[in-house]
């Protein structure tokens, strides 16, 4: 970019939207003549009260949140979660989990410490290149909840369907996939999502659940995990993450302003159609995850020789571009194309892509 | 202050070294050439090992932490700490607390939950207008731990010794207090501070913690409670809060330039010293906390008339002061003055509470 700025495929911490940074920059002295930056604010004042209400609006409105649903911020990321909805939500002590990628397997992990942990799904055994169909979930209509990772970030693979549970509450990681689509969160018993990805700076989740769902309190549960007392406190039974919470309001503003999350999921849909196409048409380059389970924010291929895949990343950082190398558990390169990502960023990938081809037939 | 920014007295969180808000927001679009704000920086790449690895750094040398401690970046501030010191810590089952304001007594109740709470000492009956002398610790020789909070925000009293224990470890809050003046590390088991008053943004606490105390598993200890895994990972088990450790460095950094712990201890020395003489000579107010026991960081007071105070803190936000108001616990006025208030703010304040007594005859 002709701005000194790179185009960055972190898997997360990720790009931001320029105009967000731009408006963070401007305002880090003086946040509207109120002589404070934001993070030297009391999380107490007027002006804090409508940043954080603000927050919670605007991802109500953008994400068409019903009523009966509060929003939490929490801090710890989506690793707290894995621990704070098993203490929150088993209530009888056992869960449905589907087992599609790491960051799955850590939350079952992590539920076992809690409660029994009933496998619903797992394609483990193909290294987690494939979702499973409505069909292939096995259920237990009495568990707590049904647990799964709308998008798997390392393996680039996302859930294309609402998985129907009956009664049983749905539960969603929707971190690398928030606000890329449209959900009807009344589906939904409880979503949510470390910031980092498409939401804002790391360091919190925003958790999004239905009101009947809290105040199952544990006797030995970290009071900042306790879903219902954060209801109760709107966020702030200790000082929240605020500086975090404002970047979130002014990247939720930003969603908005583009169209919300149908242009959002459009924008998707155009970069990952054209990485896959050209994927699809390359004779160097093979996807990693099947066709079918192919995720929009992550986009993870190889060409199948490792001095080859070491040789692109080497070369894309020279041309501009960063974090493009895939995780350890996949090998190869991977593209994370969140929400901030420009399509000319897509573009130049392709470009780079399609060089680096007929440079190395 | 001319350039429009305001004395802000916020407990916490608290204003901020001026020039660390004009490097971030330079920084904010590109972090030294990387075309990447720090907020968008994958939490695995060298540029970011630079920043956490720094921020280690130069905590260490400015507080000066022997090398047989480990400082750790731990998300949900001084709160989850309350949860994760007892669950790391109650290795027998029962730690001594000395209870001498708001956070040492949820501190306390929160321990409760994981093991038995003995009781050191306690102000509670004067409304925590005193800390304890050593004499005044009733201490169990065969406690895991003891703990205390070494400043109270809210009443405005601060610890001036450290309490001797003998092989007790001692476990200290320094959320208020850190980076204020000379710490003898060695004589602790496990310092912690919430950043948002002394060390930069909202979310986050830093734990020092002496390595041979780590490692007490609990088998249903959220994952990221865990001291030990938090070491093993140099807090990076999951994604950090990345930009609060970036601001906290150059907070740091700052703390170093100016001349370190010492200097900063003299500044708070200055601060405090003229507020309270200011408080002394007074006839209309008064100091809220026992002299002996008097915060260098929070300073609490009030006239003794709740109308007065009213008009008070209403005037004081007229003259570009804020958050003057004293906590609900307290009531009256409450001027916090950490490192980052500059001593004109602290002339700018006493100007203005002479004035206020001479037209409030």
């Amino acid at each position: 970019m002709s701005d000194g700025r790179i185009y960055n495929f972190s898997a997360g911490p990720s790009m931001m939207p320029l105009p967000v940074l731009e408006k963070a920059a401007a305002q880090m002295l003086n946040y509207e003549g109120s002589g404070m930056s934001v993070m030297e604010m009391s999380h107490r004042s007027k002006y804090y009260d409508d940043i954080i209400n603000g927050a919670q609006d605007v991802l109500r409105r953008v994400l068409n949140i019903p009523d009966n649903y509060k929003i939490l911020f929490m801090q710890g990321g989506a690793t707290m979660q894995f621990s704070a909805i098993p203490l929150n939500l088993m209530v009888t002590g056992k869960a449905d989990y589907a087992i599609t990628g790491n960051f799955a397997r850590n939350a079952a992990k992590e539920a076992r410490k809690f409660g029994t942990v009933q496998i619903a799904a797992t394609s483990e055994a193909d290294n987690f290149t494939w979702i499973p169909t409505q069909d292939q979930l096995n259920l237990d209509p009495t568990a707590d909840y049904f647990y799964f990772c709308a998008n798997n970030t390392i393996f680039g693979t996302e859930w294309h369907y609402d998985p129907e549970t009956g009664n049983v509450p749905l539960v969603a990681d929707m971190s690398s996939n928030i606000l890329s689509k449209p959900v009807d969160v009344s589906k939904y018993g409880l979503i949510y999502a470390g910031a980092q990805k498409n939401m804002g700076p790391a360091g919190m989740a925003v958790v999004i659940i239905r009101e009947d769902l809290m105040g199952h309190y544990r006797e030995n549960m970290p009071v900042l995990l306790d879903f219902a007392l954060t209801a109760d406190k709107n966020s702030m039974y200790n000082t929240p993450p605020t500086y975090t919470i404002y970047m979130m309001k002014l990247v939720a503003e930003w969603v908005e302003q583009m169209g919300g999350v149908e242009a959002m999921a459009k924008l998707a849909d155009k970069r990952s159609s054209m990485l896959y196409e050209f994927l699809d048409s390359s004779e160097l380059f093979k996807g990693a995850a099947q066709k079918a389970s192919r995720s929009r924010m992550n986009v993870t291929f190889r060409t199948g020789d490792d001095e080859l895949d070491k040789k692109f990343i080497k070369e894309s950082i020279e041309a501009g571009m960063t974090n493009l190398k895939g995780h350890r558990l996949v090998g190869g390169m991977r593209a994370s194309i969140y929400n901030a990502m420009p399509v000319e960023g897509v573009e130049y990938l392709i470009d780079f892509m399609q060089k680096f081809e007929k440079n190395n037939k």
